[in-house]
């Protein structure tokens, strides 16, 4: 278990990182204590900011040997609280901020080596410079981190067609509990020697090492891109839609996110700037992108042709395509727009949970139901990567609703919400990760033998428990 | 450490599978104790057929109680010795072959879930059934085993497009070593609930746990498919090409296969029904074949116009697309013959090694001189899967050559190549696995961190050492 620093710990971490490069008066150390959503606010004895890997593992060889908790920080976008210390002010905050440079592109090997403290905006931009895309893409991608990426294995809206950020990562650094540097950056898309160590610090929150680095995987730049906004009268039809689609062209299916008419009219309604080209035509919107790397694909001409097709068969009621950059650029602004018009509207319960793709329709049904049932003061906004069975299932209060009433329902909402996933297979955190915010939760709802498994490796990596403790997994 | 099982354990596991779910007369048993390649001869006193995931869970609370060890057994087709019980007689193998049964397929989630007994090719037939295609193709695909290819995470001439057999997995279910089993069969493409478990599990040839089920992704059937023969003058030119058709045409490039021209050769003249049809006017060869769902891309077109522009550039000498399925059986004929070919050659030295994509012509002209140098009775014969960064760096003995002392050369020259691969940044083992083969040169190259971590997740998911000893990982 870890104790609270003393104040020799504490003087010769200082000393360790140099002085301008760590904060100890509480105004400098105040951003660091509030996670995104405001969930949490915790207190620190110092925020460190080292600037290598060598000083990262000179870190936590103090931290290991004197048994001080840390917590590592990159951009503070957690929407679990995976990043804020706890209460107790006995924490050290170790921001990843100025490891940030991107060390190596390799345009033919479609590979580049960043820290994890570049912005996956900064990422992204040196993938392109290359003529390469880095293509894990999120609203927050100016502010969140490459660390913070992997460490909850990010998603977003691009991983039907890339996957996850597990699935874009060749190879790590990463300082162990005990400072030791494992030193697995590799490129290579094949390699058999071993298990697989690297994909155990992804999705891992910080808690079984602190990753320093990532070689990443590139892809060839889209040079074509075709973009609909479609309406549907029931989500079934969007399950057809995706499957003639991916018939027709394969990999080239993009994006593919579902939108119900609430969240339309909302967005239309708070959001500045949006407006909704449909008409609130129909039930449920879907907005489609293709993208090819061959400017000859003509995939508007197939997309065309596909959604002709679907409407002559009755699977889609209507259909737009983005005639112009701008337009495809309204389109998303619309889907994206969606979570700003929700904090607008009012009051709102959220669910961030997976089903298979097959399941979204009775997830949508049954949540539904549950919803009216449990939640009656709210309408339910349930929008998302349908694509990837990834829906937000979330809740607005009605307008002039009793705002208690409806926050006191969360609590039983989610647990019947998270009982319905788990009877369709699906997952109580689909892409946002455990944190603090959901650990309990997890505790309770996991496979017993998994979460042994996950103890038994936290044991294993971090002895001592001082990696980012009460995330993920609470105390054994 | 693991003992030699004493009566009373054999009595009992024979008593857990039942008459007929054993063998222990050696003439039953012989066919487990050689590996595919007849580099090892061991022995059992017993070969278990288990029926269930039960069953497996039964016999390994057994052999963990009395720390017996346990080879698990699937098709038998290693390169490495991986499924092969050690000279002592004290270890039991457990054959998976009765656990086949596909218990799943979703064709709208692209899933489905199949025990690991499964032959690869009955697999990709259940698939198939549904119109949607498992992706993961070998040679050996007819007596492979799923569990096989997962334990060693399989690769193959796909894997350019659709990845290695750990990024087709969805899910697993896993016998611990001590019994316990693992229910993560989840079918979901986006899941962050705690640690990657399963990826553990995938590439460990079976030293963590049993596999026993797997969910895997399915994709959209080809419907177009355009192959070419390919020559160019120098393995720079193939990195030229690719870039240029990853540019044309994304990730509908599926295989890209590097041929030199000793190999063409070879096999024209030792594998009957083979030919050339560029008629050995390249120095290199490259197979490269174009897929799509989509029967209106008319991938044809596509590949010519391409092939057309690099001809005029001057990245390739020469090219000729398959006008039938016929013709593109030949091409893939002459392609994987090339082991048979070798084998008919006569005595060869093997190398199956990885380097970023980008480092494939300093590994073939620098692999060259070494060969050349060290092994001065040998040709070089090093092919594969160039889009991938992974070539079988091979030597067939010369004509005539002293054989005996060719093959005294293969542990210098081995010991140089693994050098020089590491010098690139690449894998001693790019898909062929470590299994008994390859431990201790992977025991004394590999970085201490990351093999010290390896040691350590061995010791917190099988901490008596039963499951599989001596593979992977040397005795600590």
């Amino acid at each position: 278990m870890p104790r609270a620093p003393g104040s020799a710990t504490l003087a010769e971490l200082k000393a360790t990182a140099g002085p301008g490069n760590y904060l100890d008066a509480p105004d400098d150390i105040a951003p660091y204590l509030a996670d995104f959503r405001r969930l949490y606010l915790g207190a620190t004895p110092l925020v460190l900011k080292p600037r290598s890997v060598e000083e990262v593992s000179r870190i936590l060889s103090i931290c290991n040997r004197d048994a001080v908790a840390v917590v590592p920080h990159g951009g503070n976008t957690s929407y679990c609280g995976g990043a804020t210390p706890d209460e107790s002010g006995t924490q050290i905050v170790v921001s990843m901020q100025r490891l940030n440079r991107v060390r190596q592109v390799d345009a033919a090997n479609y590979s580049m080596i960043v820290e994890v403290g570049c912005t996956l905006a900064g990422a992204q931009n040196a993938a392109r410079e290359a003529e390469r895309l880095f293509p894990l893409s999120l609203g927050s991608e100016g502010t969140a981190q490459i660390g913070g990426n992997l460490s909850t294995n990010a998603g977003g809206t691009a991983v039907l067609r890339y996957g996850m950020m597990r699935d874009l990562v060749l190879g790590l650094e990463v300082v162990l509990a005990d400072g030791r540097i494992l030193a697995a950056l590799k490129s290579l898309r094949k390699d058999n020697t071993g298990y697989d160590v690297k994909s155990l610090f992804i999705g891992a929150e910080g808690t079984l090492g602190i990753i320093t680095a990532a070689s990443l995987k590139l892809f060839p730049l889209p040079a074509d891109t075709a973009t609909a906004l479609v309406g549907i009268d029931t989500p079934r039809h969007a399950l057809d839609l995706l499957a003639r689609l991916r018939t027709a062209a394969g990999d080239q299916v993009t994006s593919f996110e579902l939108m119900p008419r609430i969240a339309v009219e909302m967005t239309v309604k708070h959001v500045p700037g949006v407006a909704d080209p449909l008409g609130f035509g129909s039930p449920w919107h879907l907005l489609v992108e293709l993208s090819s790397p061959n400017p000859q694909q003509n995939l508007t001409a197939l997309l065309t042709s596909e959604l002709e097709q679907a409407a002559a068969a009755g699977v889609i009621q209507d259909a737009m395509l983005a005639a112009s950059i701008a337009q495809a650029q309204a389109m998303w602004k619309l889907r994206e727009s969606i979570p700003e018009a929700q904090r607008r509207h009012g009051a709102s319960i959220k669910h961030d949970v997976s089903v298979p793709v097959s399941a979204i329709p009775a997830l949508i049904e049954k949540g539904h139901a549950l919803a009216q049932a449990l939640a009656p003061e709210g309408d339910v906004v349930s929008y998302g990567h349908a694509g990837d069975g990834n829906l937000h299932f979330n809740l607005s209060q009605k307008p002039g609703a009793d705002v208690a009433r409806f926050n006191s329902r969360a609590h039983d909402l989610e647990h019947a919400m998270f009982d319905l996933v788990e009877s369709l297979g699906g997952s109580i955190s689909a892409e946002h990760g455990i944190g603090r915010l959901k650990a309990q939760e997890f505790a309770r709802r996991a496979d017993p033998v998994e979460l042994s498994v996950m103890h038994a490796l936290k044991r294993a990596l971090d002895p001592q428990g001082i990696l980012n403790p009460g995330k993920v997994l609470c105390a054994d």
